[in-house]
């Protein structure tokens, strides 16, 4: 499909779209069986993939930071490892056909809801190869059709990539449009406007990305633009255990969505605690900041003024505040947050519940790293992505957010007039019995 | 509030995103408190409220249809009735609160998944008072706080309800922001610009309403803009059963969106079946449409020449096809449909499974009318709306349609660093267990 093209993406968007509709037929073990072949693939055109590759390396240069083109960069061990991360996504529990909820509405009018494909789902990413092969498998193992969009630098691997998946499939006798590949930065704004046939879109990337896509789009996103997370340390706290969680939170990857951005410390213990945190993270090369009252109270120690509580610094870096209370914590946590995850930590029970039950955000914790709000931690198996919307998935999305469902209704010749009350009697022929089955 | 200031619309968005955070943290009772303030106060203000009802009535004037202004014209009885309704919703069982996975992910480390409040919701009605009462009552069940924004033709009632409701929840004192209303058209374009205060839109109302509000907003909407609904008769089929489920899904009530539009009917019976439904539909008062095929088939009967598959006609009359098999009937339910009610009429099990299975629409059935496809019916109790969308609620939607969840993780100071490999020993400090406590 040359790039450029209007009709190109519509005609890759339809395909999958048809795509879509016959794997949405399959039984768990075809969808497996497609997942073998693909991962069966991999390593035999291991070959042509590096070759690729290195070509998507020569051609990015200098242009890449050192962090980003070590990701680019395929190696043996890395194709085998995705051949097995697919491997892993079939070895998942099926996500479709659940029962959800069953109604017997009456005698031989049986309502049941069951999961069921969403159809067709569009992820941008970035330079990242082993995205191409984890997407591919979730999307499969879900009955979804993927549409992939590549970063620039990662063009030419990814290309080489799909082609393979896709001759897999082929070979298999299964549609080869459950993965398409859109090519050239055009192509992005073509997609985000058919959502009459896109389903789900995932920007996997910078905050810039995720909120073109949120702006550009009246397809669903999934995705989070911002990860400003909180600690709240309360008056009755283990302090031993207060520093290590800290600690880990900010240092543990600092660059994650889920590491601290900002740390509440509750007025009544502010100036015995807020200087040995200070040492603690001063001694992890963690630069800090803070607003006038812990300036004051860190007097001696090096401390910048905070800028904006907004900020998630993405490295080394963490703002400092004093609160006033539990209600003021709370109170800052919503003006500032990201509804993202909020920790507190504390000895009392009573304010862990009310923080727990009060902060509004997608993972809220008591006595925990906010490192953990990842779906690989939490038992998901595999992570789609981290979602900050409130809708249909929210927080770390397993296998479940790439799925929807419908109601299935099983009648004998029921029609809705027989329940209806006659204008005569008053009475309705029959009476829905609405038994719970299941659910 | 003076309509038609900016700082209005956001100044209500504001006060209603404070009062949810207040209404998130109540518990059942103080919930169903509120509801029974609610109904309490409506008929004591009868008086009140005929009066600026009927002020709208005469505003009206000849401008609305019969059916309109019936639906507008408050009554002793009609407002009895809204508190019952109200009572009704107190009576339903508990939307928050609810445990929907629990994880331990190791000891002393536990995850649990719970229901919590969407937070504000925007409904936009038209000409029906009894809305009020009714997305009012489910919004503060489901700890919501809901912006109104009624129909021109009723906004004095509406005004004069929302000013009554708000003075029973003060004098509870309770926050009376829970409901809130706008007033003026312009309003609503504001409103859909606030996503970040509002969490979910709702227009009920007409295919141009819906439209409007799917294409000038980044809040997620809650909504269908199409019924356009299909019955497949299967070649084996019992025909008595077929003409009585066909008859109530187009005359039960034609104007609803669950209504059928167009009947399939497969080639082998086509002949048979075609003048027996043609005649049964028309005799009571059934308009017919048809293809080259049909009118062939029914040459002596009076059918209409179809203009368009999708048509919605909402009306006593009705889109005829014979379909080759099956597969063809899936194809052209997929191609026109609007993925919210299809249903097949068949004696094969095999057919009909297979029907319930690839068909995509928000609800299938087997040998029932469509007219089902409807939250009382479904045993939910009350019904937010019908979604066509794949995302968070899909088909009738109950008080779940209101509530998303949370992950809270209940720990004793762990650390994402204890569950890394060490780079010397390979070893993990703590693995997780990921034991399925529930759900």
């Amino acid at each position: 499909m040359a790039p450029g093209m209007g009709v190109g993406t519509r005609a890759v968007a339809e395909a999958a779209k048809r795509a879509s509709r016959v794997l949405a037929t399959f039984d768990e073990a075809t969808r497996n069986r497609a997942l073998e072949a693909m991962a069966a693939a991999i390593e035999p055109a291991g070959a042509r993939l590096l070759e690729a590759n290195a070509e998507d390396v020569r051609a990015a240069g200098e242009s890449l930071s050192p962090a980003t083109l070590a990701r680019l960069k395929l190696t043996e061990v890395k194709l085998a490892e995705m051949a097995e991360q697919v491997r892993s996504v079939a070895a998942l529990p099926d996500p479709l056909g659940r029962v959800l909820d069953a109604i017997e509405m009456d005698e031989g009018l049986h309502l049941t809801r069951v999961s069921v494909p969403l159809g067709v789902v569009g992820v941008i990413f970035e330079a990242r190869p082993d995205a191409v092969t984890q997407i591919a498998a979730l999307a499969v193992k879900s009955g979804n059709a993927a549409i992939l969009k590549a970063g620039r630098e990662v063009e030419g691997t990814a290309g080489m990539l799909v082609e393979v998946l896709r001759s897999a499939l082929r070979e298999e006798g299964l549609p080869e449009d459950a993965v398409c590949l859109l090519q050239g930065r055009e192509r992005v704004q073509e997609l985000l406007g058919m959502h009459e046939l896109v389903d789900l879109m995932i920007p996997r990337g910078s905050k810039a990305l995720v909120e073109y896509v949120q702006a550009n789009t009246r397809i669903p996103v999934l995705g989070h633009a911002e990860g400003v997370c909180h600690i709240y340390v309360d008056k009755r706290v283990d302090e031993a255990l207060a520093l290590r969680v800290i600690a880990d939170a900010k240092t543990d990857y600092p660059a994650a969505c889920n590491a601290v951005e900002t740390v509440l410390v509750h007025r009544a213990i502010a100036a015995e605690f807020l200087p040995r945190l200070a040492e603690h993270l001063r001694a992890r090369s963690v630069v800090l900041h803070g607003d006038e009252t812990v300036r004051e109270l860190l007097r001696g120690v090096e401390v910048e003024a905070v800028t904006d509580w907004r900020t998630e610094y993405g490295e080394l870096a963490i703002s400092l505040k004093v609160a006033a209370s539990l209600e003021d914590a709370i109170e800052h946590i919503h003006r500032y947050g990201s509804v993202h995850t909020e920790s507190i930590l504390s000895s009392d029970e009573e304010a862990a519940e009310r923080f727990l039950r009060e902060v509004d955000a997608s993972s809220v914790m008591h006595n925990a790293s906010t490192r953990f709000a990842d779906g690989f931690r939490y038992g998901f198996g595999a992570e789609v992505g981290i979602s900050t919307s409130k809708l249909h998935a929210r927080g770390p999305v397993g296998l479940e957010g790439l799925t929807t469902y419908k109601y299935l209704l099983r009648g004998t010749g029921q029609v809705a007039g027989d329940y209806r009350a006659s204008k005569e009697t008053g009475r309705a022929e029959r009476t829905f019995t609405h038994r719970r089955e299941r659910g």
